[in-house]
């Protein structure tokens, strides 16, 4: 008998992944845990993928629509990508299998603001879900679930789908039971959190048990990617961001005990909390979406007292600490529903300043988080935007060029707009902060071109120097040479002339 | 003696515009009261031009730096560019004349979402404000401060100013009392508006009397445009924009009596308006930024129980109708803060549906609400960020053409962006709407290329057609001709071949 299955009645629910596979079907809209490569369901997707995989074989169409809370693991929207077993996917994922068939063709992507995913899934825009596959730590006696090492989206999946299967996942640890804050945003009633690490709801998710069709218990492993090493690159944009910081407490509108943190991933934002161990800040907050490796540094450290996030994106490793120290660290971390920790009414309340990666910015301050030269879809704006809008302070850091200095960070004219220049505040780069606040566009031009490699400088003032010949110089462009970097890119394989 | 100033120390500082205007000097930073051509001072302005003008003829300097709420009018954004009396302008304006040397190079204008002005100027982005220049209906024998047909960043801007010249304005209705909700946003602190009608805060403005330097008295009107009568256009827009309201109510997303509006300025909505007086729905209600005429009809007819702006957008007609029954209207009207009636912790709260106008989207859903053919500055994006971005369901409406068929709203690539794909949600002209809400980029070109006239609409299939030929189709563009519609209409004056 399965000890973390405690309801009697879920006991009797127990199926393999394969019998449970069974009870979903082509054209099914389907909701899974999972976020970050966190928390996702471990069995489920490899039975569904084999049995859309069987029915391929017999000349039978199966393919479902998944909504998730964000990417998930090659296990995962890997297999059932594979096994062309998806239709539609949203709000977000990261996976290379599934981005190949989403530029082919094969796969339709909604790219949504997570915060927009929650709110939409829980009035309906969606439609309802036919199945619901969420992973557990484990299921109390009164049948309530106990979030594994993520909430993400469960909470509206769970209450809009008309069946439910439970993963019991043995791998994430017991102790986790205590970090989720699990509270469901409603219209007309503020949320009331008015710090960080306030906790306003249920350590476990209530559902209708009597729609559970099934129980499969697994144990495996999230699979994140473990982090390379800091290269000199990354250190320098996160001692540029640290510089930011300094400079926001020299202005009066920061205190070295006042910096909350919302922060993307990779390796950038892990140099920049390494910093931070060993900067004058003190008491740092994190409000934001993921749990990472230097933030568990920071509260070793001591430097930073809480972090609200919706899931963990650990190393293997870190994933392991976390396992073995669950206890100690739901004293320092909330996890919740995306719909909260994504949420502009809280997000704003916090005053934290954001920080995240990007593809390019042009010279304007408008930024490009998701397609490459226009077209190609790499990840997906995630939260980005829900932090970016709402942050008191919004930053992007990047390094000034990729593929070995053939593609510019910085170009003339974004080939594709996530945030637009009224959201971009500050750009970071290895070569210094442009901080456009207050700024008209043709000022911002010279911050952000002082930013950008110097290979590439020549190139963006010279187009300056051209779109000064228009007629209308306030956001100045010559629209014949605006996506130039871009074509060229795509005819020579590198943006330089 | 003026009855408006019971302040008795105040009475003592009653100057005529020019000696005030003496206390303004070049450099300054200066915030003006004023939000969409209501409530902006009316005597300094011209007063201020008049010192620009007699320095710029003695061969000085003299410019300013001015930030308001929004848009004012002739008699002040107008006059102040005239004279080039201005240096650097934000967050919003309309003026044609600043339109034509914010193009022209020379002033500088920064185009900042509304909210975020409010929140920059309270937290110091911009530093201090050396004087600020507020219309109000009376001064208190407290010295508070009562507005007057709008509030804008009125508290912000005299919270951060050293200074502060009140006009004191005979001709705004002293019955304006007690529509206004006077209310500073705090961090950490939820804003306690649970639905539209709330009232927070005090009626009036609360200042440091000792920091008045000047009080003008002023007789003038609030200069607002007439609407010109809706046309056939117009009314098949509006028309569609009922239909999809309808469609919610099928949907199950919204009731009859459920109805929570966000309007635009202009003709379109107008007509909406219009079109709601006729409708089935009741219980209308508005959290918006700004009163229209069309909603004092919907209140006339007892269709509209509550309407929350920042400011008054009323005709001259309107607006004498205004301030004769404005101890009947304050029943139903709330002026707030733009800090408060554009926070999008609120607007995510009220559920509401915003519908907004543009100068053009793409095929995939981006919209242009500032740049004409990426360059040419119109307005600004105002409060749509904050409305479209936070509704619970946003539209963007607008003919399908302008200038006789000469311009495409709908274009292949959007020639500047304010409002990116992940947050324009339905769009509506004359031929139908384009509900893009979770769907795939490919599949969101077919719905807009629809609604498009149906002259363009060979050429925009013509271009996806081109586009597909590409590696990657997620969001399949051209990028050679995905300006070419713009470039057209610049080398030939239209967009068409």
């Amino acid at each position: 008998m399965n000890e973390r299955i405690s309801h009697v009645g879920l006991r009797d629910k127990v199926r393999t992944a394969e019998e449970a596979a069974e009870l979903i079907h082509h054209g099914d809209v389907v909701g899974f845990s999972g976020f970050t490569g966190a928390a996702y369901p471990k069995a489920l997707p490899t039975a569904i993928a084999e049995r859309a995989k069987a029915a391929h074989a017999r000349g039978d169409d199966f393919a479902i629509d998944l909504y998730t809370g964000a990417s998930t693991a090659p296990d995962c929207d890997g297999v059932l990508a594979e096994a062309d077993a998806i239709r539609f996917r949203m709000p977000y994922q990261s996976d290379p299998t599934m981005r190949s068939k989403i530029n082919g063709g094969s796969l339709l992507y909604a790219d949504v603001h997570l915060s927009h995913s929650a709110r939409q899934i829980a009035t309906g825009v969606y439609g309802d879900i036919d199945v619901a596959v969420v992973e557990v730590t484990r299921i109390t006696e009164d049948g309530h679930l106990i979030p594994s090492s993520g909430v993400g989206n469960n909470v509206e999946i769970l209450d809009k789908a008309k069946k439910i299967i439970v993963e019991v996942n043995a791998w994430q640890s017991l102790e986790l039971e205590g970090m989720a804050d699990i509270y469901r945003v409603r219209s007309k009633v503020p949320i009331p959190i008015t710090d960080t690490g306030d906790r306003i709801g249920a350590t476990y998710i209530d559902i209708d048990v009597n729609k559970v069709v099934a129980v499969v218990e697994t144990d495996a492993p999230d699979r994140n990617s473990p982090f390379t090493p800091i290269d000199e690159c990354s250190q320098q944009i996160a001692s540029n961001f640290l510089g930011f910081l300094e400079g926001e407490v020299e202005a009066g509108r920061l205190a070295y005990d006042q910096f909350c943190m919302q922060s993307g991933v990779g390796n950038v934002p892990n140099a920049v909390m390494a910093g931070l161990l060993d900067s004058k800040f003190e008491n740092i907050k994190a409000y934001t979406e993921v749990i990472q490796d230097g933030m568990l540094d920071l509260i070793d450290a001591g430097k930073m007292t809480v972090a609200s996030a919706t899931s963990f994106s650990l190393s293997p490793d870190a994933a392991e600490v976390m396992n073995e120290k669950a206890a100690h660290y739901r004293k320092y971390i909330i996890t919740r529903p995306l719909h909260v920790s994504n949420h502009p009414e809280v997000i704003r309340r916090m005053d934290l300043i954001s920080s995240n990666g990007m593809i390019e910015a042009d010279i304007y301050g408008n930024i490009n988080s998701t397609n490459v030269t226009g077209t190609r879809v790499m990840n997906g704006i995630g939260g980005s935007g829900d932090f970016t809008r709402n942050a008191i302070a919004s930053t992007f850091i990047s390094p000034s060029t990729a593929k070995g200095g053939a593609i510019s960070a910085i170009v003339p004219f974004a080939s594709h707009i996530d945030h637009t220049e009224h959201d971009a505040m500050v750009i970071i780069t290895e070569y210094g902060i442009a901080d456009l606040r207050g700024l008209a566009p043709a000022e911002r031009a010279k911050r952000v071109i002082k930013v950008a490699h110097p290979e590439y400088r020549p190139l963006l003032e010279e187009y300056v120097e051209r779109a000064l010949k228009g007629k209308n110089v306030h956001t100045p462009h010559d629209l014949s040479t605006a996506l130039s970097f871009h074509q060229r890119f795509e005819e020579t394989g590198s943006m330089k002339p």
